[in-house]
């Protein structure tokens, strides 16, 4: 792990390009530092003093070592920097120049020399191209907004530096407190998962929150993530250039980068946000809960419209509303006035104020049953809204969520909760929805349990090997049958016949009945032409469907490599078990049920692999059909093992080899008992 | 059309129940009410003057025609005044106090009693139970809400007082104005239709807004909807309940009030929203439209990343990214510096000001691919906030929305847009959610085309005449298949066996191959435990199947009305549909494809009978199954219309015969010509 502690807390900080002019860059920075308690000094050759501060002409004239070089000269300039701060041994540097890799090929290759330097002498570096860092408990404001925002427990990552500006502006609008903020840039050295890495172990973070529009190692980041001990929620965007790439697969098709990334996330514990309301939601519910879980919501109104509101919305977020326990009930019962409703939502009245208020919230409070308090109020005339937050703030639950609905009214008693690190929505709705983050665990990698089949890996090393020789890329269809063999995957005994005299040959030494269909990397839909016969059970009817397959299929192509003859199997379902290799995570299994549920529903799941024993069960019970599978309606029920053990050893076999870059085994067919691949398909590049 | 012009343009208000007691309702509303043009008189037998207004012991005594009275004395004095009302004539009555429906059996009688006196005396009645009405441009406030919205071109109906003091609150701090705003209390007599009827003329009015718990006569509120050539958005509490009800079909179980709601609104051109915050997001968007349809939007944004959060949305909400005519790329080409991106979304880089953006959006808001402009803006230095917004003011497009994210630096701007009408938002997915409403063209009765079959209803009349007669209440299985014949739905050639001499009699007389089940009302699921036999080809087979399916019946039941013997269709898909009724709604129809579709993807549409052409292929469009009958991969398509029919003749069967109550055709067979019923069910109420 790099050592990032003196980045975020240096006892003595540069500002390179430090300058006396209003509204720039290196004005706004030193401006920002003039409140850090640690030594600032400027750099700039061309002045002695800076808003009062000593400037030197170069960083070496320092007469101190430099925890933290903040650089704002122009990009040509960086690398003399750079060189200078590695001569110094200064380990920690800010680069917010742009200019470098957003700017373009001789930008890219400045950038290019910039990480080399870094590299070479083991630098830190944030940026380049970005707002800088700053570290609220340090009080460091090491970037050019002018906002410092409230000290906090989350810390934010983000890969926008306008973002960064506009979400600053609104923390101190909000009172939303932040421990540190990372503008993340142009990534060159430190990444999302570095910084990740780091903030495990902060004490001052209990949150992070991150906002990406790329995953550098995207394999490097779950890992971090499955570690670290704290909730992570993280905003991607990007989405829309997510359908765009030809895919020559089912599972190219179906795993856009969207899949990928929340089926990743997913699996490392991380919870993702639709939008910038909701990262900051949940990562302020989840400031309040230091990784306790929320399933049962005690909801407290005095109002019944919002309550019915909150209760709608506890069914939508698969939340439940907490059972109150006798002792509750009779409680509140001798609290509340006789038309109030004590079940859940509890209905105070119209005419209640903070003091009723106050006696409900003790009470469900300390009922074990609840989890999290929800207080939903509107201003009537009796309801003082001081009191209200004042009761509020007094009731002992981890978990306590406001939805104040309304304007001035409501204006300053917010502000107070806020203060203490109670989030009000105006929305009940939306209230609700952040508490929901908190439903799940995040789970930690220890619990994982990854199963190493005894396989024939020599087999499949010499099948690519004979393609390398060969110079094949491209398309492997049945012919691969063995490599699936070898990784003890159950194939369809088949036969690739020639002549109808070979088909026959073939029939016989399976057995009746087959099935038969054409071999052609130019025919995809192979039943929607005809060429594909099923349940033959004699010679003859080999014979006639050999020939008729292929006058067929000379109809639409000449590239004919043969009809496969294969064992028929009746009964059963058809599932596809697939996989491809993403740009950011590579290999990516992919489970569904066959055909039209993948087809028109979409109805599939996704795992990075190598995948756990839980993970290949998990994307099982992700999809929608899995009640079929299980045996819906008394029917027959499918071999959930069986289907768990190939996503397994096709989990392992694309992690041994890299060469194959796309599998679709469509389809699989299950049974009560095991299962058989009945084709194949799979992608290699050499 | 109930006229209730003077209930909000009264020249006269009487508030009866007035009191100098602070705090107190009545003293509240006279204090409101003073604001208002028109003559106020306060009512109450204890006082000469309240407030400074001029105070009569009674109704009787004011010297001057009441248009409108506002009734806040106790629940059991009202009754007095209503009559008091009743014989002067006065028209429309605001009764605010509660202690009727809401408050038990006493309360409902009391409420019966003032229902009785307005009917007969045509009063138009607000409430009881209720916070008063609004009229904004009158200068009328007539509730017991210290707030007074801005005026403003959105009437809001709600069924929650404390919904209308919390909106109220917010609607001053936010300046959303009202035109109108209504609570509806009890609604026991004037309900949401009637006031939406009288909204769709109401020249101040764009947009209604509604908040609901129930809707008292769902068809008349559809027909008033459809008519209305405004924009309605609904939120409807409520839906927590709507699983609970026990049903004895596919349909009953599918069609949960939420789902009924949810089709009827979007069959008479009524958005829904989820949540309040949509509710009012989409308020905001429509009352800027005037009934414009948004599809493409420009996106021009100061900073990369929120930028494409916007098109991710844009993406989400199945709106479309405007594609910029030529001539528009050309103009922000010579405006733009090299850097910006003059693709959309446009980026006009972080070191913009007012100056560049104000040329950037005239640019493309005067294209006419254009049909709404969405700014989005960090805080940078160089943005003046306030020069932004006056440039956004300025443009001259029929749908500007603003995301200006931040805090104290928006602040102010963010204001002067909302007191012009233009909504901001802080988060750029929440900004195009809002603007996705206007996306749907809210449709028109006359467009819509009912075909009514010529049928045989004498038959079926006499059907449900003799079960009356043998006082048979219940399930209908394919004993009723007659009624389906009678109404034009194709029905398989089925005869029912009570020996297996019988069967084979029936199998020779429907011609062979044949299929078999059980009859008997308590087993449901009749495949699952061996009693459906199919594709029976000789009288041998027959003779066994029946003597098979007996045996296995015998041991779930001794309730066995024979076996139906019923000819089989191969191919072909199988679909469901289905009729209930609901609460509100009355008869809905429903479509689904069969079997697992229906059950675990609850792939299903609904529509209120009875259905237009339109609804029938709208109901047909709407599933993701869609694809596979039109005939997926090659496949043979299913007859479309065929089904599109038998949806509107079930609408009219269901209609003509409300002793139907439930119906579900499962499955009714589909081939690419015409289609068939294979099972019928229907229960029937006398």
């Amino acid at each position: 792990m790099r050592e990032l502690e003196r980045l975020f807390n240096p006892r003595t900080v540069a500002v390179v390009g430090a300058t006396p002019k209003e509204g720039k860059v290196g004005n706004t920075l030193l401006r920002n530092l003039l409140r850090f308690e640690g030594e600032v000094y400027a750099v700039n050759p061309k002045y002695e003093r800076v808003l009062g501060v000593r400037c030197f002409h170069s960083l070496r004239e320092i007469p101190a070592d430099v925890d933290l070089a903040v650089v704002a000269v122009p990009a040509h300039a960086v690398l003399g920097v750079l060189e200078e701060c590695a001569s110094l041994n200064i380990q920690n540097v800010v680069v917010i120049s742009a200019g470098f890799k957003e700017a373009g090929k001789e930008g890219a290759a400045l950038e290019a020399e910039l990480v080399r330097i870094c590299r070479r002498n083991g630098i830190n570096l944030v940026g380049p191209n970005c707002l800088g860092v700053i570290s609220t408990h340090a009080r460091l404001n090491a970037t050019f907004s002018k906002r410092m925002p409230p000290a906090g427990n989350i810390a934010l990552l983000s890969q926008s530096g306008a973002l960064i500006l506009a979400v600053l502006d609104w923390a101190v609008q909000q009172h939303i407190g932040f421990s540190k903020v990372v503008s993340l840039g142009n990534k060159a050295v430190l990444d999302e998962s570095d910084f990740l890495e780091f903030l495990a172990s902060d004490a001052e973070t209990d949150v992070v929150a991150l906002y990406l529009e790329s995953v550098e190692d995207g394999r490097r980041f779950m890992r971090i993530a499955e570690e670290i001990e704290k909730p992570v929620v993280v905003l991607k965007s990007g989405k829309t250039s997510a359908g765009a790439r030809a895919a020559s697969s089912h599972t190219g098709a179906l795993a856009g980068s969207t899949e990928v990334f929340n089926a990743a996330m997913r699996q490392c514990g991380v919870a993702t946000a639709d939008s910038l309301e909701e990262l900051f939601d949940y990562a302020s519910t989840l400031s309040l809960l230091r990784g306790r879980l929320i399933r049962n919501i005690a909801i407290v109104t005095n109002s019944g419209g919002p309550g019915v509101l909150a209760a709608d919305a506890v069914e939508t977020f698969n939340l439940s509303l907490a059972n109150f326990s006798r002792e509750t009930l009779k409680k509140l019962r001798d609290a509340l006035p006789e038309e109030a409703n004590i079940y859940n939502p509890v209905d105070i009245l119209g005419d209640a104020d903070a003091l009723r208020l106050g006696r409900a919230l003790e009470i469900v409070a300390s009922d074990e049953n609840v989890d999290a308090v929800l207080v939903i109020l509107t201003p009537t005339a009796p309801m003082d809204f001081e009191k209200a937050s004042d009761v509020l703030l007094k009731v002992n639950s981890a978990c306590k969520v406001a939805c104040f609905i309304g304007g001035e009214s409501v204006k300053d008693a917010v502000a107070r909760l806020r203060h203490a690190g109670i989030p009000n929505f105006f929305d009940p709705f939306r209230a609700v929805r952040a508490i929901s983050v908190a439903k799940c665990r995040f789970r930690k990698k220890k619990r994982k349990e990854f199963r190493r089949f005894s396989v024939n890996r020599e087999e499949v090393r010499r099948f690519i090997e004979h393609l390398r020789e060969i110079r094949f890329e491209g398309v492997v269809g049945v012919e691969g049958f063995p490599l699936l063999e070898a990784y003890g995957i159950p194939v369809a005994p088949s036969g690739v016949a020639r002549t109808s005299a070979e088909a026959v040959e073939t029939a016989r030494s399976i057995g009746f009945p087959v099935a038969m269909k054409i071999l052609s990397p130019e025919i995809v839909h192979k039943s929607d032409v005809g060429c594909v016969k099923l349940n033959l059970r004699s010679e003859e009817e080999v014979e006639k469907a050999f020939h008729e397959i292929i006058s067929r299929a000379e109809k639409y192509t000449t590239k004919i490599g043969g009809v496969l003859v294969q064992k028929m199997f009746s009964g059963g379902r058809e599932v596809i078990v697939g996989m491809k290799r993403d740009m950011h995570f590579g290999p990516v299994v992919m489970f569904g049920l066959g055909g039209i549920f993948v087809e028109v529903f979409k109805d599939v799941s996704f795992r990075i692999a190598p995948i756990s024993v839980e993970d290949a069960f998990e994307m099982l019970a992700e999809t929608k059909s899995f009640s079929i599978l299980k045996g819906a309606r008394g029917e027959e029920p499918s071999d959930i093992e069986a289907i768990a053990e190939v996503l397994m050893r096709i989990s392992q076999l694309c992690t041994d080899f890299p060469e194959i870059t796309e599998i679709d085994i469509n389809p699989l067919k299950v049974f009560e008992r095991g299962c058989v691949a009945l084709d194949f398909r799979m992608v290699v590049k050499l």
